[in-house]
């Protein structure tokens, strides 16, 4: 094995899911020793609050977000703004709080359409000068956010949607403090469990402190959503 | 005329070409003395060399397109990024320079499909790490930006596109420096203007200059793209 | 009591340790319920991992010491940057890790004009293209950040240093992700509180949940620095 | 001679006056063809309206100006930054009508201590909520700017002072849009200018024009500070 043969003795490999199965694999065939490190924009691995990107994405979106209500000073403008997660609804959940949206369509839960439409009159009503709809790619609704305008703007229309779909940029960016440190201390973290002959783990953070989940559990789970901030975004939006 | 009984004798509009076409008719209705201010972040107007916002939304399209480029890792990416501008290609001219785009696709020319394709096989084969497509709303090859990826998925087939439509978060943000003084500047040249009792001017910066032009003369021309920067960015492209 | 008579019927006060000793001054007196909500930069409350505004000066902080490294690119350049924290290194001693930094002085602890001289020399040995020292306010060198400069060039003149006070600039803002989504969790929190009448205690995010501190026992502690940081800080920059 | 036996033919040099000075020096030793382009976030280079970095500076400055405007909540606070500029306060002038500073004190000009004074209490008077006073470091009062503090404090008690020193920080950062397509362009006219024979000149940005002005002039003189500027600022702050 050629990897031996330079003098490595173990890996540790950055990523999320499929970085994590690969490592598996090659360990499986070749037993070579392995320590993961999460770090996806999608926070969904078990194992650990937070992944490294998530908190430095949630400030792009949510800058990104700002700038687009600084323009929505008309009421009939209501503006769709997708952001990623095609899994899980973290991004979207967090963002949609952070920015005050109105509504937050994430795939873990389906909202429907018609709520979504009271939603909006309701907002209407109410007198908000703009409205703000946090779209995640992978929302249960089943459409696509032009889909959704279109579908809105025939239901209700009153509106003149407007649509962002904030794509890539999601994934760059100067990180975040937050990002930096988890990085830095889940890196000491990962070198001092290989040392101590803990290996086929993965470092994560939970309750702030440096802990390990064997790969496996981690790949077969799934992070859950925080089913208090759903209640804290409806409390807010209302 | 209610404006006037309450002591106001003038007024300073600030927008772009239907704010002044609006206050024309205001003025020739009223005979009520006006000063325009150009303010849009297309400029696109007549008379200025800047407006105000433009610079401001250049910094702003410049940072998404930065982000893009960070995770632009793999050679057979290709991003086509929508920017504002139906009728003008100033933005994404710009941003297309400043960001180190492969191609910029204004409505001020038809590149055509051909040679669209033709450049991206071309940046492919130099081996360019991604290749970045800047692409203003109303580019004249008459696909939106949806429709454009479609075609170029079928045609290099090598490739995996990626759509980031930017929308109104162009608009909005914290005012750059350069934008700031020039609303600063133009501000204190308006209100002199008017009391020098020279109306229905438009202020703009000339050379650096503060100048006047009639708002007639504003809304019925407008500002021609920098013919020398599609030669730079033909340039740098290359 | 005029606060009563107009139908107030408890107060969230926001703020760090002066606001709750403040509040339970004015809660003795007038037996009129209180819940607290820290919100502080400097993170030195105890009762919670987390203030309000903390998470918001670390990434200011940090995006500053990434503009003065931008141009460190001499080997025989020092910059020393003072951030905030009388009484409380958490600032510093995360944005040191965040950025880099080659040392960190805080309040906590003293590490001494020998050792910040012998860490210089090695950095310097190492072939290190810049050095950055971050200085919290509260330092127990006891020498302000203009002293510690003449204080190194003296004693090692082979260095030039540059100093950057950033001062309040570090108070403003607009507020991270985190920040945003923590605030909403601990207004939602407290106005619950109040409603199932537990008054008098602070709101604070232990472990990711929302939890009460009595505000007698949040203004008597205060919350320690992560000693698990400070080796990480020392691994980190060797 | 090394340089042309590896087969460079000219050389492009990017800096301020010292670069400049340098290279004519090397180019009348060796009778080498140098073309000179204007780097430096001071703007004091003569031949070109705008030196690259100069634009990306301005945003950096009143972005931390407006963090500290932020949290200037007090009307006893009065805060003192001081920006780069030993010998032109370009940089001072611009973020201070930018960030609507009340006083400017900048190389060209001396204000004086008994006007600031004046000033200062004027700005009390009116009833602004803080006052923000930018001073480059070259200004002609002749003390620092903490001796201008202690200054300040001593005759006007009323006001508690603080101090932003920015520092190195000013020169860092990801650039602009303006500053990438100035870059851009002068470097294609300077390649050009190459081409066409045209040596010992600098590229300069005059009237939105690339010029070329003999290298020998550039150094020999400066950019004059734009006198409506300091008007503008005037009539702003009061």
């Amino acid at each position: 094995m050629q990897i031996k043969s330079v003098g490595i003795e173990a890996l540790v490999i950055i990523g999320g899911d499929g970085t994590f199965a690969g490592g598996m694999i090659f360990n499986k065939e070749f037993n070579f020793p392995l320590i993961g490190i999460p770090a996806t924009i999608d926070n969904d691995i078990f194992g650990t609050n937070f992944t490294i990107g998530y908190d430095t994405a949630l400030n792009t979106v949510v800058e990104a977000i700002d700038k687009i209500r600084d323009t929505a000073s008309s009421h009939k403008r209501l503006f769709f703004i997708e952001v990623m997660g095609r899994d899980a609804g973290h991004i979207a959940l967090n963002v949609g709080v952070g920015a005050g949206a109105e509504e937050i369509l994430i795939p873990e839960e389906n909202l429907g359409l018609d709520r979504l439409l009271q939603s909006l009159r309701r907002s209407k009503k109410s007198g908000k000068s703009s409205s703000i709809v946090v779209v995640a790619e992978g929302d249960k609704i089943g459409k696509n956010v032009f889909e959704l305008r279109d579908y809105v703007e025939e239901h209700l229309p009153e509106y003149e949607v407007r649509v962002s779909v904030l794509g890539h940029l999601q994934r760059g960016g100067s990180p975040s403090c937050f990002d930096r440190v988890l990085a830095s201390r889940m890196g000491v973290k990962a070198v001092e469990s290989i040392l101590e002959g803990k290996t086929n783990y993965m470092v994560g953070s939970i309750n702030n402190k440096m802990e390990l989940t064997s790969l496996e559990k981690a790949v077969k789970s799934h992070s859950k959503i925080n089913k208090e901030l759903l209640r804290v975004s409806d409390i807010m939006s209302t």
